[in-house]
């Protein structure tokens, strides 16, 4: 399998399995100049990690980034940056049991068909320790994003199981183990994962994220859109299955009069579009949402097959997230964040203008 | 920019305007020895173009495709094939109100800013033309599938408007210039468009695709997903605004003992995850689907800017589909075919056993 | 097989086999606003055109090339640019004896083996004539890095057979058949072409290719070297099987006192480096070096098998150029615009002050 | 800058400067079940490192590969394979007076220019210590080129300075510390070496690389072929001014009657094309040679500029290569089976019967 790099200018390769000595990754294409440490990419990285809530999987990983290269005395070099996070908490020998069944609805399936065989210990590769790196990554691209262009990538829970929130304040999201921006939902919330956790049961969500001050111009029609490349970089977050830019689903019910943001001198009037139009960011914020399906990973037994195609019962022992949709919400910044990186650069190759463009109309709005 | 080709392994790389002289493309990555000739992309191509319907645009193109090379005797060499297609009935004079202003809610605004600049007779490289070209590049990739893999692909309008299609029945839906496979709904479906078309409204739709005999094993984890290349290729579509796997946004309020597909040696039970687990085919049938925008180019006034940032109100002319929906069903099933196709060439890289797997239990149930 | 685009954000991707219909590409991410013409690109094809010389092939086709997109109002869009050259002048029963053997030497016997069969017609697709695309798409390159660069190309034969040059006078090379630049050597040129021509027989040939007001900077440690990169695209011409930057060979018996280019706050001192100090320009002068072989369609006969392994001897009628290094000098200059060209716009995607950067020293000395 | 990533299928990605923490890279697309471990790579990781003899650098680096993943039970798992080497003999103190000033003839200069700054210690990012990873990386490719195929990579010290080898004897290649094949000139290279040494100055070399039983139809026309491929990858080497295929730049001077290779149903009768036939492996050996300029850090002084330009002296202190030509034999194999491993991988992506394929005539003759 190849597959493991994402982008064109600013590039992340990732590597490491689930029970395995280290994840680790190469970022490519930062430019030079950026005063980088491990602090700066810590934060995010803490807000992903397992064993920092009952809601989550109780596996503890302190998550450490080292940064091996790319950045000398506090700046980054413009070379490759290495990046390392060792494992800690493996215990694989709960996997004993699934080393020969799958996991109805989980890629031990897929993987073993594809490869022949596999490493099972806590879904090996295709576990979502994994995007930890992904996080570490994005860090950088954060980091640039908002030093260089005042970019903010802002990620939140919008629903899990019936739990939608009603309202978004930012200000709120990252003051509660949901990331969850509605004060007013936490309460529920509780409750439901509490009663879930109980049964043994998991449970899918919404999850969104948002970008402001995105320069006007951003994407390349026609393959490589802007909107072409954030879908690929959110489904390729394990266990969405569905992405939406803006409005999404519900513009099949709207009509062209409802859906069409109207333009005056003052901006735009409405964001529909979530900030992309043709392909290409018009100033306006980016609005994504995902679906996230509920883990399969759980304690009720499941009807499945065995690797001789024999019938299975299966329950998955292990530590597991109930709702891998909770902890996805600094996996999908970062890969807003690396994805909008990746269209600067390329943007900037083609018009070294980008920070001077004057709009014709004000953003934002 | 750049950004005009799509595809690892099997690519395709489009150029051309709506206005221009001709479109085309080239399709690199073909194997050798597919016969292949003109009349295998005509049939697609027909379903796609203008002016086969009222309920489409009034325009009238053949879209008859030439094959320019890599086709000796019959069959296809193994080199790139060159693809082209002339535009015949331009009418750019309609275009002349919008060229110092923006449709709201169409990329004339994005364009302009990004290349500062833009070719605005009938959208230039924005229109939905240029997919034409993407649906020839796919019927060489459905003839290679079909023959080779016994795959098919196969789209159909899901919903437009307020009306939802209730079953799904293949052999319908290109018996009706709607794609649609529920022939209850026709005469609810052009009451619908004639109403609309007095209104000189526009409308959004839904559209679905999928794929049946797909091997089990393609896709790459972890950033080339078949699922996220398969949201990558859609969302890339003009208009699409939102792309779903299986059951999509649905999972957000299921629980894993819901939506795990359970599997015992006759095959799986279910198939909630459409067809792809971890990133990877699983045998079963692939299901995606996508929401479509109304399109913006509508003779309902609105209220926009010009070039110059003053007020001013926008009327659409010219000639344009009042559901973009409806003609994207053979664009979304080209793409599918084309993402396929390269993930097919890029498993086969790594084992060339694919022909001969024997999936541990059957696919398609 | 693929691998028929070259270059990462300047991007030329070529079709069409020497006795097809026509031959043409796409060129992808040239930057909006460049003032373009068919008649930019037409001076470099008539120079690299067949049937101009005795010396070179007697096939006549007029090269003229049609741009089908990316161009409106006589400026690139900054969208895929089309690019059309019809064949004209095609004998394809003078190939009906290779059709089943290989000619020794030629790729005749590897594209048979590869692919199964091949378009043996004027060697299908691995003919000089796909070189044709590749010099109007470097046209599109020279344009650029000449207007806003100010960057020239220049390139000239070097050595034929026995006969190397002494000096080099740029503007004495495009005023002789052979791209000479020292005058005092067309007559010998002359004398060994009537007499090679009379053996019928083949020559090799040096080419060499210059690059002038290269900004310091360009090329990508560690694989995307501007020199690593120079070396793939003039490896990939026709017949090429040596290629050197600098001193290249004359290195082996260098010492480090000899080889190094002492500066001065004046600039340079020597360039024996050809201009690229760890894969990065210098800003002094590019050089690069090329060898290409004697063509293997030669009317003497020679040794070879059929397709079925089976002995046989193999004389080459149709027209052939006796020296194909003569025409390779304009698709050389090509290959080394589109490189720079390449490079040019991801130097810029990392930093955008390429233009306004102050050379430390001087360059060009 | 991006650029640290090598290969399409088979990728090579590095980080990692020469005082840094430590260097390693990800190895993306080896596919699964292919028995590895450390002491498959160690080997050619012991060649190619520094202190091993008195003709290389004195610094010491045990130059121990840690595979951190994709690595399972002994096998490949066919996921990303992260490589870790610790550096552990730095000096960085030694580098102190070349931060301010450049040696001649080195990427100290062009770095300072393109990023603004630059990691002086060492060279960092342009040190030939980040090959190391390459060579860890080539390891992988080798094993599994040989394992199932039969492929042999060798490479060989062809010449030093002024000392030729005359004959190629692979087993003496790696009895001495120059990868000389010729045992005649092991005398006259010792002498020599040590009369440079005293000078305190450095030397140019040659070196060749091979390859056998290379299956016939490698490579993909017009711009990735083969030996497009190979010479990117030896231009990619620290030093590297020159590559050629086969005879190379002797060509310059040949025949077609000399030149081309005839064939008859017992195999080829000569290989002066080095085994790649437009772009395409013929079945035959593979030969490419390359020369490698005299490194630029010697002890003796050199004019050059400080960073702001003024007239200046450089010594170079530290513990250096005085011919970098030995050393880069491993370096040229691990790249060669890369860049070979890489093409395997392709071409079996168009045809899965490589291994089955009959070659119409006998190879490696």
């Amino acid at each position: 399998m190849s597959g493991n790099t994402i982008g064109k200018l600013f590039t992340v390769t990732t590597f490491g399995e689930s029970h395995g000595i280290a994840i680790g990754g190469v970022v490519d294409g930062c430019p030079p100049g950026l005063a980088l440490n491990e602090a700066d990419l810590q934060g995010d990285l803490d807000r992903r990690k397992p064993g920092t809530s009952r809601y989550t999987t109780a596996r503890r990983e302190d998550d450490e980034v080292k940064i091996l290269s790319g950045v000398f005395e506090g700046k980054s070099t413009g070379t490759s940056i290495g990046l390392l996070i060792n494992n800690k908490d493996q215990r694989s020998q709960d996997y004993s049991k699934i080393k020969d069944s799958f996991r109805p609805g989980h890629a031990d399936y897929t993987y073993q068909q594809k490869f022949g065989f596999r490493d099972y210990r806590g879904g090996g590769r295709s576990s979502a320790r994994e995007t930890a790196v992904r996080v570490a990554a994005g860090g950088i691209a954060k980091k640039y994003l908002k030093q260089q262009y005042g970019i903010e990538v802002r990620g939140y829970l919008s629903q899990l199981g019936p739990i939608a929130v009603d309202k978004v304040d930012h200000s709120v999201t990252n003051t509660n183990p949901f990331f969850c921006p509605d004060e007013t939902k936490l309460e529920a919330l509780d409750a439901y994962m509490r009663d879930l956790k109980k049964e043994g049961n998991s449970i899918g969500a919404k999850v969104s994220v948002s970008a402001i001050n995105v320069p006007v111009g951003l994407g390349e029609p026609v393959f490589d859109r802007l909107d072409a490349d954030i879908a690929h970089a959110m489904m390729g977050i394990n266990a969405v299955k569905g992405v939406e830019i803006g409005d999404g689903f519900e513009v099949v019910n709207q009509k062209g009069t409802e859906h069409r943001d109207e333009m005056s001198p003052e901006g735009f009037h409405t964001n529909h579009a979530g900030g992309i139009l043709g392909g290409i960011s018009s100033g306006q914020e980016i609005i994504v949402h995902m679906a996230l399906k509920p883990t399969s990973s759980i304690s009720i037994s499941g009807e499945s097959v065995d690797i001789n195609g024999q019938s299975d019962e299966v329950i998955t022992k292990g530590r597991h997230d109930p709702c891998v949709g909770i902890r996805a919400v600094p996996i999908a910044e970062a890969m807003l964040a690396i994805v909008l990186m990746d269209h600067l650069l390329r943007h900037r190759a083609q018009n070294s203008l980008v920070n001077s463009i004057t709009p014709i109309i004000p953003a934002q709005r």
